[in-house]
């Protein structure tokens, strides 16, 4: 199995045999200054190339998972990805016409393939209602419900476009709503409200956490905030879909107990009726996305045929 | 099939044929007053009668369904429902005692039996992403996720007690929690508001409509903060799960285009990325919980052999 990641920095690349076993990982550049056509050039190139080497290797290549951080459409395959400047680029089409009609190719969201590969193989393991919540540079939610990883036609999840921030406090967010949990709560969003608080720029949400760490008061308001919006919303996610595991993910999770049992202690203090969750650490890390792609696609193997 | 429903104050029975034909239709008593055993003996003696009500029609008992405002332990059977003094109790045991173990019995919650009547006959018809949002006594929701009504092992949907409601305007619920949705936009609540800030009791919901419809300024204040924490909630369930439907149920969709309209509005205005829901009034009205109990149960009825 080919897998690729577009969701962080680079390309996140992979062969991943049957039994999630990664066989060979590298990552290549994205080369989103040049351009939503040059970012497909450089996937397809990516595929093919992996592909030679998994038959060099030896391998057969059942399938091609590609982990894509926007909105696919899942009739078409074609995928809207602001960041990738991609605007419904036939992504499907495009990756059929490079490797061949004989291997099938799976699209998948970021945050869902990394969610999969967690509830396959990583800390939502044998859950049926649980939630894959990376804290990075932005915030977006895998919801398993009923024993599914949900899609919504591959728009649910955006828990981080969720208002929790109200009144004058709300800053406008990227996505054009006010308040959102992203605006507060991501990585992203504590280093840039960390630099505006204090007027010095930081090398993003870890050194907030050591400033957290040594004492800083800037810093410890920022990250009062955060955990204080991130308990909002872990509350109203476990009262509208009551999940009997969280597992937090991305860059932020980095802070370990300093965030969990914070997150544990405002959850437990708040519910009422409802089932309370376990809340933990995600496990996989950054291989989350390109794992899960990979898993998803060997779960749907007879069926891509 | 002999479908009871206990979720209002009477209890709602029918006999449902498999199309969904309701050849008979009766309200009871729920001698509430009297404690859990007398509900449940009312609930057995009901059951009963109308099978053999049945019989004596010259039909056959397939199964029965049961809707229960609470949440059922689907492995044993038990039932938690404040309203009715249960506590853990062993309703699907004893009707099973009652009626023999050759009609197997069916229980359901009763929001997410009356959306499943509204998405298998109703307002939600055709959809796999959709709502059901019945705005009573309470509110409880009935969440249709890629194509199929979600449970969360029963504790699913309670939207009503999500927290819409911040700092000082925020009221005490029932639940124990502050701020809950229900505190101001259930009809319930609606009725209550106006009393206390009017001085004045009114009969219901009802009464606060025709108010407002007369150009009444309290009854305009409180329709206003009930229409605002709508907005509130639609958008951000829109925002989570991606619904293309809405159906708004309950007493309060008695209001028609007075609350439909204003919802439209302020859902529309606040969407940015999000695909916006239709909103619309759900059209089975009190027969939902029985009509879907019943529906339930016949979709099963090769499985529950």
């Amino acid at each position: 199995m080919v897998a690729v990641d577009l969701g962080g920095t680079r390309m996140k690349c992979g062969l991943v045999a049957a039994d999630g076993a990664v066989l060979h990982r590298e990552t290549r550049p994205t080369p989103r200054a040049a351009g939503g056509r040059a970012v497909l050039d450089a996937l397809l190139e990516t595929v093919v190339e992996l592909g030679q080497k998994a038959t060099a290797d030896g391998h057969r290549v059942r399938a091609i998972g590609v982990v894509v951080p926007g909105i696919i459409d899942a009739e078409t395959g074609t995928v809207v990805a602001e960041n990738l400047a991609w605007a419904a680029t036939p992504v499907r089409t495009e990756l059929v016409a490079a490797v061949g009609n004989d291997v099938p190719v799976v699209l998948a969201h970021d945050v869902r393939a990394g969610g999969y590969a967690e509830l396959r193989q990583g800390a939502l393991k044998g859950t049926t209602n649980s939630l894959f919540l990376p804290l990075g540079t932005g915030i977006a939610a895998a919801m398993v419900i009923d024993g599914r990883l949900v899609s919504g036609d591959g728009y649910a999840g955006e828990l981080g476009h969720s208002r929790f921030i109200h009144g004058d406090a709300a800053e406008l967010c990227a996505c054009g709503q006010w308040g959102c949990l992203e605006t507060v709560a991501s990585a992203a969003a504590l280093a840039r409200r960390y630099a505006a608080r204090s007027g010095r720029i930081v090398d993003g949400s870890r050194e907030v956490l050591e400033l957290l760490a040594a004492g800083d008061e800037i810093a410890a308001e920022v990250w009062h905030d955060a955990l204080n919006v991130l308990v909002d919303a872990l509350v109203l996610y476990t009262t509208l879909v009551a999940p009997t595991r969280i597992a937090i993910g991305g860059g932020l999770v980095g802070a370990g107990e300093t965030l969990l049992q914070p997150l544990r202690d405002g959850v437990h203090a708040r519910l009422t009726f409802q089932r309370e969750p376990e809340i933990v650490a995600a496990v996989l890390g950054e291989e989350a996305g390109c794992l899960g792609a990979a898993l998803y696609a060997w779960d749907r193997i007879e069926e891509l045929k």
